[in-house]
């Protein structure tokens, strides 16, 4: 399994103190040690750091947590290879683009016997569950809206009405960025919270650093950050629900659904009461 | 306009001295300062790194200049901005995945009126002459081979063909690199060598750094070399014919093709001479 961690905002802000804490998952307070990447928009484009040595020894992870890089969309992940070698084109996040932006995706959990047909727009260069459930999505957006770009509110649609599918073959908690706007799907596990005025001191779980971010923000600053697991040991952070969808903008959750995991579960189980629709394909 | 390095080799060989020789010329040696990147190959997938700060700057430069990453193909640009703004979506390499491999791309030129129509298959993310002409040539790849990936004869053969068409409209000097190999083309100017056995010291021209490579390497490496303009003053670079093509790999230049560009011009000024091809489409 791995951890992810997430970053939307109303202003381009800097990841340092939440990836500080976070990457010490990656052998020190967590075992998280496969590899680790980090993706950070800027625009439509994004910077994509990844390396197959652990966030606690990496040289690249080392320069992440000194050099401040804005971003209003920030994706990360440390791994525990489940599936799929211990090698460069197996680490998180993944990106392909898509409508003239970069894509950027990365899964905590493991999906089993889930080999879509794919129909070669976006091919894994590695052999994860992750990669293919990520062009598997991907393929399906293009499916449906061919090459002209859907609003947020159609992908988020999109995405609730096939993640619960994708979800049927384990556990698929993700979180996937297109610079715009941050998308996050939980089965199992992942929390949330939003930083905005009035700021406060916020102390990190896994280090002893205590950052007041009243003296580093204004208040038109607003921070939503979404992880695996709490980063944070004063702050109240929301667990997702499982099979919850929320789409994130401005460092906001703008948009909830519940994707209703148990039917589908139970739809599987007796195929009479099955909905049909294009998720169904695979 | 902008400078190019490009390295392919037989054995996974890192490029920290090229790349401390070349990244003087982003404000030091010359004035390439508006931003760098450069591409690390691990078999199909690849290492990114790009910054908008210029490479003397760059703290993810310095990096590079002093963390060894190993790769058979690498990639990296210096930009001078031309056309596009300053920003992190006109840096080059840029990168696309095709039949799940991905392929890197950076160009050293000016294209002036080349607005070829594309499929929507590649889109360009950011606004320069360079990412439109990449994508072309990938939508001409899926367009001649399909999902069926080509071998790299038949990649070689395709760029040939359309390469000098694009060069029509200015300069088009570029490197090109699927992992496997690294194709290289030059209308105006690019220089290349081979180190192999017996390795023996080399200067760099833009700094005061000499490595004696006979101490570093054994009989199994070969390294090919590719720049804009030479990096060392005591070795022995070849330039680039106006219109050649070569394929490197393995550290070796294993095909050379003359593009003819001067009888493509002539066709152009009297269509009556002019060949039909594929590349005629845009």
């Amino acid at each position: 399994m791995c951890q992810l961690l997430g970053m939307n905002c109303a202003t381009p802000t800097d990841i340092t103190f939440s990836f500080r804490g976070f990457s010490q998952r990656a052998g020190i307070t967590s075992d998280h040690c496969d590899g680790f990447g980090i993706a950070f928009f800027e625009d439509k484009a994004c910077r994509l750091f990844v390396d197959n040595q652990s966030a606690v020894e990496s040289p690249i992870a080392e320069l992440i947590r000194n050099y401040p890089i804005k971003s209003r969309n920030v994706i990360a992940h440390i791994r525990k290879a489940t599936q799929g070698k211990i090698n460069l084109e197996n680490s998180h996040p993944f990106s392909r683009e898509l409508w003239g932006r970069q894509w950027i995706f990365a899964h905590n959990g493991d999906l089993h016997d889930f080999d879509p047909v794919l129909s070669g727009r976006f091919t894994p260069v590695g052999n994860t569950d992750s990669e293919r459930a990520f062009c598997y999505l991907l393929d399906q957006l293009v499916n449906k809206f061919g090459y002209i770009e859907p609003s947020l509110d159609q992908v988020f649609d999109l995405l609730t009405d096939i993640s619960p599918r994708i979800a049927e073959h384990g556990t698929f908690n993700f979180c996937l960025s297109n610079g715009q706007a941050l998308f996050s799907y939980a089965i199992t596990k992942l929390h949330w919270l939003v930083r905005e005025y009035p700021f406060k001191p916020a102390q990190l779980i896994d280090i002893d650093v205590e950052v007041d971010f009243s003296q580093v923000t204004t208040a038109e600053d607003r921070v939503a950050v979404i992880t695996t697991e709490p980063l944070t040991q004063n702050e109240a952070w929301t667990a997702f629900a499982p099979g919850e969808m929320i789409l994130f903008q401005y460092g906001k959750a703008i948009r909830h659904q519940m994707t209703h995991v148990e039917r589908l579960i139970r739809e599987a189980k007796d195929p009479s009461l099955k909905r049909v629709t294009k998720a169904d394909q695979y």
